[in-house]
C-alpha cells in the first residue's frame, strides 16, 4: 500500500446554518482546496448520514462534484451513521493508498436543522435496530443513559466526572471559532448552584443537559494524497499512518457486558499496530463525546488508561490542554458539536490543526501524533485514525 | 494494485418482497458466502439509496454485517442513486487491490414498497438537483420522456425502436428465474393492437407504461478476493479487469448537448482502457435500461455502435441473444427489476453467471468479456465495470 497525506482541510462553523446541504459539503471543500493550493482532485467522498429523509436529497455526492465544478471526477456518499466522517476517511485513504487516485477529497456534511429536535433524535434513532430497538422507542439518549448508569455503578464514575467532561471540553470550544456552543461552564453552575436544575435538567436520567451534545449542522473536508503530490506542496507533511475499524453487535442488549466498547478497543488496536505506535505516544486525541460518558470510557478502551480508571485520569486533569493527553481540544461532540456525517471528519481536521501547530490557543506542544475515534450506532461500528506528522 | 477476482455470487428475486430490509440484504449475502465456499470475510459494503427514508434506517451495513454473524468485520453504506451498486462494487475492489483486505463483500438492497408508487417516484427524484430540478416536480419519467422526444428527433427513433427493447428485454427475462416480470410481450399487443392504448399508456410521452422498469425490491451480492484467495478456490476465475466513473452535470440543462450521455461514455472508456480490450471485444453486457431509450442511447455511447446507430443495431437483432452483442440478457431493469441500491450488483451478478457459462437458457456461448454499465441520477454520475474470464 502507499503512504497517504493529509495536503488540505476545511471547516465551516458547527451550528445552525441557514444555507442548502450542498452549500455545507461546497464551502469547506472549496476552502481545503484553498489550503492544499491545488484546483483538481480525481475522486471525492462524501460523508452524510440523513440527507435522504432529513433534507428529501439523495446523490448528494453528484450535486456537490458539480457544484464544485469538480466534475467528470467520480464521487460517492458513505453512510456508517455518527461514524460516516471516519468511515469516508479511510474509504479515501484506501482509494490512495490502491494506487487508483493521486488526491481524493472527502467531505462531510449534514443539515440536522429541517427538523426540530424531536425530529433529529428520531431520525439518529434509525441507526439503532429497526425491530428490537428503535420500534419500541428506544433513543441513543436513552442507550447513553442506561450505558452511564451501568458504568457508574461498576467503576465509580458520578454524575460529577461527567460535568468534568462537560466542562473541560465547553473550556476548550472558547478556543474555536468554528465550535457551535462558545459558552463557558462551571461545575458549580451546572451541579451545584441553587438553579442547577433549571439550567441543567434531566434528559436521560442519570444524564443530564450538558451531558449531550448538540444538534449541529455543519460540514468538514479532507484532501488526502499520496506522497508523491504531498512532497511536492512544501507542507507540514501530515501522514495517515493508522486506520482501524470494528463492529459489534447491532443491538446493544446483545453485548456480553454492554460496559465494554470492544469495536473501540479493537478498532484502536488496530489502527496503533498499523501505525507502530502505542496509545502512550499520542499527542492529542478527538474522542467521540455525543454523551459525556463516551469520553471516559473511550478513553480507557483505546488505551489511554486502563479499564474503569478514565474518570480518575480525567479529575487528575490528564487529559486537559496541558495535561498527559489532551483529548477534545476542538471542543469535542459535546461544544464543537455533531452535524453527524461531518463529525468524523471535523474530528480529523482538529487532529490535523494541531499537528500542523496551528491551533492558536488551544495548542498541544509539540503534537506529533494524533488520534481520533468516530464512534457509529451505540458502538456498533467504529472507526479510529492515527496521523503523524512527519518532519 | 492487485488483481481483484469475484469468488461469490447471490441474488433474490426481484420483486414485491414482504421482508425487512435487513433479510433482503441478508439472504443474498448468504447466498454468495455458500457460493464462495467461504464463511468468514474481512469487510461488507453495502449499496443502498433510500432506506433513510424509505425504510426510515440508517447503519444497514452494520446491521447486516451482525445479522450475518459477520462482526467484527468492518462495514459501510456507500449511495451514488441509482449506481450505488457499481459505485459499492468498485469500492470493494479498490479495498482488496489496495492490499487492506484479502475478501469483501459487497451487497446491494433496497426494499422501496414501504411506500406506493407515487412515493417512490418522490424519492427518486430526490437524486435530481433539489432547488433547480426537484422542486419544480421534475421526476425521472419525465427527464427520460424529454430526453426521449430530443432522441427521437436528432437521429431518428421511433416508438417502435423503443418497443423493440422491451419485447427484447421480456423475453430475456423470462429464462431467468429471479426476473421480477415474467410477461411475454409482443410489438403487436403493447403498439398495434385494438388495446395497446389501455395495456401500454403514457406516462411521460412519448414513453408508455412499457418502457419504464418496475419499481422492484430485491438484494444482490458478490464477493470479492484477492488472487490469492481466488485461486484456492477451485472456481472458474472471473476478474474484475476494468474500472470507470465519471460525474457530469448536475443538471440535465446545464448540458451542451443534452442527448449527449458524457459520463457513459467517459466511464466505458476508462473501463476498457483499464482492462485493455475494447468495446468489440465484449461477449456480453448489461446496461441501465431504467426507460428503453436508455439502453439504445448506452450501447452508443459505451462503443458498441456508433452515435445515433444505436435502434438501428437493435432492428437488425445484433443486441438479441445470438447476436452480434447481448445486451440484457437478464431482462435488464426493464423486466428483471430495478432495486435501486442492488441494481448494480445485479447486473454484476448476472455478467458472472453468463462468464461461468451458468445463465441455463439464456446463455451466451463462450463468453469471455462482460461488460455493465451502472447510470446514476440522470447520467450524473456512472460507473462501467469489464469483467474477464480468465482461463
Amino acid at each position: 500500500m502507499r503512504d497517504v497525506y493529509v495536503i488540505g482541510i476545511g471547516i465551516t462553523s458547527f451550528s445552525r446554518l441557514e444555507y442548502p446541504l450542498v452549500e455545507i459539503a461546497a464551502y469547506p471543500s472549496v476552502m481545503a482546496m484553498k489550503d492544499a493550493g491545488i484546483s483538481k482532485i480525481d475522486h471525492l467522498y462524501v460523508a452524510n448520514m440523513g440527507a435522504a429523509r432529513a433534507n428529501r436529497q439523495t446523490g448528494l455526492a453528484s450535486a456537490l462534484i458539480d457544484h464544485l465544478s469538480l466534475t467528470p471526477a467520480g464521487a460517492e456518499t458513505i453512510e456508517n451513521g455518527p461514524a460516516s466522517g471516519a468511515s469516508a476517511i479511510k474509504t479515501g485513504f484506501m482509494a490512495v493508498a490502491s494506487g487508483m487516485y493521486e488526491t481524493v477529497m472527502v467531505t462531510g456534511a449534514e443539515r440536522m436543522r429541517e427538523a426540530d429536535n424531536l425530529e433529529a433524535t428520531d431520525l439518529v434513532a434509525s441507526l439503532s435496530h429497526p425491530y428490537a430497538e428503535a420500534i419500541y422507542g428506544a433513543t441513543l439518549p436513552g442507550f447513553a443513559g442506561m450505558f452511564t448508569r451501568l458504568y457508574m455503578e461498576k467503576y465509580g464514575v458520578t454524575p460529577r466526572h461527567l460535568a468534568m467532561v462537560a466542562v473541560k471540553n465547553h473550556e476548550n470550544a472558547m478556543h474555536n471559532p468554528f465550535a457551535h456552543l462558545h459558552e463557558r461552564i462551571t461545575l458549580e453552575g451546572i451541579l451545584d448552584s441553587a438553579d442547577a436544575l433549571t439550567n441543567n435538567p434531566y434528559v436521560a436520567d442519570p444524564l443530564r443537559f450538558y451531558d449531550l451534545c448538540p444538534v449541529s449542522d455543519g460540514g468538514a473536508c479532507l484532501i488526502l494524497a499520496s506522497a508523491e503530490v504531498a512532497k511536492k506542496l512544501g507542507k507540514p507533511l501530515i501522514r495517515i499512518a493508522g486506520v482501524g475499524q470494528s463492529t459489534d453487535s447491532h443491538c446493544v442488549h446483545d453485548r456480553v457486558d454492554p460496559t465494554d466498547l470492544l469495536s473501540v478497543r479493537r478498532s484502536a488496536e488496530q489502527a496503533f499496530k498499523m501505525a507502530q505506535v502505542k496509545p502512550s505516544d499520542v499527542s492529542v486525541a478527538e474522542l467521540h463525546d455525543a454523551f459525556t460518558i463516551l469520553e471516559i470510557v473511550e478513553s480507557e478502551e483505546v488505551g489511554f488508561f486502563k479499564k474503569g480508571e478514565g474518570h480518575i485520569a480525567l479529575e487528575q486533569g490528564l487529559t486537559k490542554l496541558g495535561g498527559k493527553i489532551p483529548i477534545n481540544t476542538s471542543g469535542g461532540l459535546k461544544a464543537k458539536g455533531h452535524p453527524v456525517g461531518a463529525t468524523g471528519v471535523g474530528q480529523a481536521h482538529e487532529i490535523v490543526t494541531q499537528l500542523r501547530g496551528d491551533a492558536g490557543k488551544r495548542q498541544v506542544a509539540d503534537a506529533k501524533i494524533g488520534f481520533t475515534c468516530n464512534f457509529g450506532g451505540f458502538g456498533n461500528n467504529v472507526v479510529s485514525l492515527v496521523f503523524k506528522r512527519e518532519e
